[in-house]
């Protein structure tokens, strides 16, 4: 599986937890890792370009099978040459499945925001669930598609990105045991019609993840490793609920890695928070996505380390980010951190972020994107920094209160 | 009023028509006219970084007063270091009165526009208009303003943009003459009171125009281009209806370009069509501005040349831009113009904004505004050549169909 254009390396391990630092080499480039992916959902970074992701030295990037399927289609992707091309992005990307917003739509729980839009209710869209895959409601047009493992993989192929991943339910976060188990061993299913849809293609291009699932339950979570690790993935990824406090993720993290190959690389979906990062790294997580850093940026937040709350004269317990909508920014002169070297920094006031907030200019957006990227840029590479020198410990205190 | 910071030299002229070529010196650098100004309307090009303008090659770009003065108030614009420095360019710029939004808003006729929000009605918002100057309510929050030709001076003073303007009555197109001829002899004396306003200050670090008041009405445009040609101005602006059609407008500029003194730079204001440009070129006017260009960018627009459209098979007569909206685009892999150099067309296909635009992205925005800002930079800059090698009429064969 891990043809010629693909390869992880491991090249530093801490001594003190599971943390490492690795290589992971693809056709567009090699991502040191641990590394933050971005969401590109529809094939866009919503508020920065391709240079602009560049210049605040993102490694990798995603973009949503889910969307893409549906706007513009796989077919035209690939007749446009694929979404590195499409999109101008020369860099690793990465898509997901399809499942993840399939199954959250369906059950209509996170639905709108996973959509990229705004609307207060709307029916639910899943259809049903067989054997076979999963019938739903486009939410664009209401019409009627069927997704299956061989058709992720293939619309998959049909874009192009460098590392895929396998179709998988994702178990809604409120069922029983009983309905997770099940759940997660159609998954296991999923997981080997994905795969040999896979090597039916054209494996050389692109490099396959297989998920564990298994809930809350760390019985589960263990079942669904071994079964993935037993198949020949490029790597792996953790999907679905991870529980309801940082005990339960803990708890659920631990068992879901533990027998997992450490010589595949490991990403964990959904996760963006710092302090979570900083936990999934020590856990022996490699690689890291969320819309967490963009769409705050949309919604006037800019993420911040702890010393910049204390140069407010406030604590910065719990704060990970400040609102520039915050009228103490007013006349505020300083940059959003002193610290940072992001393009916004070095050029912007908080006032004036403000202002263009308060004035709905869309500048607002695009600068408060380019400085949350670089934030999440900065804290992956000072991160790996901290490995290699030891001292991951002391580097997050730095990052959280 | 001359100051030794500005200075206009016109290095070339036509010897078929008026047409010239200038350099226009300011604190921040030099125009090379003529030229077209991009409206930074609340001090932010909306879709565009000043990065992204001086990558399109732009000169130089105006805020609007009447926008800044309500928000967030001039006061906090000169605390905070000046326009340019709030907002990151450190070229030239221009300042308008605020004198046409409050005009125009209270007759309630382009009003929305203006304001840079959609809303499909508004009580007019225009109080009264008297010798001292004019009230009016607030857009944003109703509160009362009153904007003098001393305040519209001293707002522009905090501003602190290169080039300002006298506050002048933007005349109605709909009045008849005997109000237009009242209106413009006021307009006058607010010119000498803002003469004299900005004299009282620091008039070395800015350069003031004068307006050329009088309607569609040729023998009124003379005599104010004779009133404002007498005042010692650094430039002057043309300003209110020029008429219905281009016979109209054509007469109308001529009688009130005629009377200038041709040392003074001479602006045309709120004009930006292409055909129109080369019009006002031929007859000597230097500098122009108009939303037009970046806000056809936000409705799916692309300026395009002539040979474009003939590319797609079709007759260019009177098209100026294409809509990337349009589904004929849905799988052209082609960039917007193969001869334009802009970031956009050099790596973005009409298939991939096309899909911008329909899956509602912001990224459309940003590159569609890039593209036109730097349509526009590369219009006049051939317009420039083509003044200089005496080939204007074959130039506008290439630009109007």
């Amino acid at each position: 599986m891990n043809s010629s254009q693909f390869n992880f390396e491991i090249t530093k391990e801490s001594p003190s937890s599971k943390a490492r630092l690795g290589r992971l080499t693809t056709p567009h480039g090699i991502v040191e890792t641990p590394a933050f992916i971005f969401c590109a959902t529809k094939a866009a970074i919503k508020g920065a370009t391709p240079d602009d992701m560049w210049r605040e030295k993102t490694q990798i990037i995603l973009s949503n099978t889910y969307h893409l399927m549906l706007q513009p289609g796989a077919e035209l992707v690939a007749k446009m040459g694929g979404l590195h091309k499409f999109m101008g992005w020369n860099g690793p990307m990465l898509t997901d499945s399809g499942g993840f917003q399939i199954f959250s739509l369906g059950h209509g729980s996170v639905a709108e925001e996973v959509k990229g839009r705004r609307r207060s209710s709307r029916p639910k869209s899943l259809l049903s669930i067989t054997e076979d895959g999963a019938t739903f409601k486009s939410y664009l047009d209401g019409k009627t598609h069927v997704l299956t493992p061989e058709k992720s993989i293939q619309i998959q192929q049909d874009l192009g990105a460098d590392l895929i991943v396998v179709l998988d339910e994702c178990t809604p976060f409120h069922v029983d045991k009983t309905y997770t188990e099940k759940s997660m061993h159609m998954s296991h299913r999923w997981a080997e019609r994905s795969l040999k849809e896979f090597q039916r293609g054209d494996p050389d291009h692109q490099a396959l993840y297989g998920i564990v699932q298994g809930g809350v339950y760390p019985d589960l979570r263990k079942i669904s490793a071994d079964f993935v690790n037993n198949l020949p993935f490029f790597g792996h990824a953790i999907g679905g609920s991870l529980g309801a406090d940082k005990a339960q993720m803990a708890e659920v993290i631990e068992m879901a890695i533990e027998p997992l190959d450490p010589q595949r690389p490991i990403h964990l979906l959904g996760i963006g928070g710092i302090s979570d990062i900083f936990y999934g790294v020590r856990q022996g997580i490699d690689t890291f996505d969320c819309v967490h850093p963009t769409r705050l940026a949309r919604h006037g937040g800019a993420l911040v380390p702890p010393f910049v709350w204390e140069t407010l004269g406030e604590s910065s317990k719990g704060h990970e980010h400040m609102n520039l909508r915050n009228s103490r920014f007013r006349e505020d002169e300083r940059p959003i951190d002193e610290s940072c070297d992001c393009h916004t920094c070095k050029t912007l006031s908080r006032a004036y972020l403000h202002h263009l907030l308060k004035a709905r200019e869309l500048l607002a957006l695009k600068a408060l994107t380019s400085h949350n990227v670089h934030f999440m840029n900065r804290l992956l590479s000072n991160i790996r920094k901290a490995i290699a020198a030891g001292s991951l410990d002391e580097e997050l205190k730095k990052w959280v209160a």
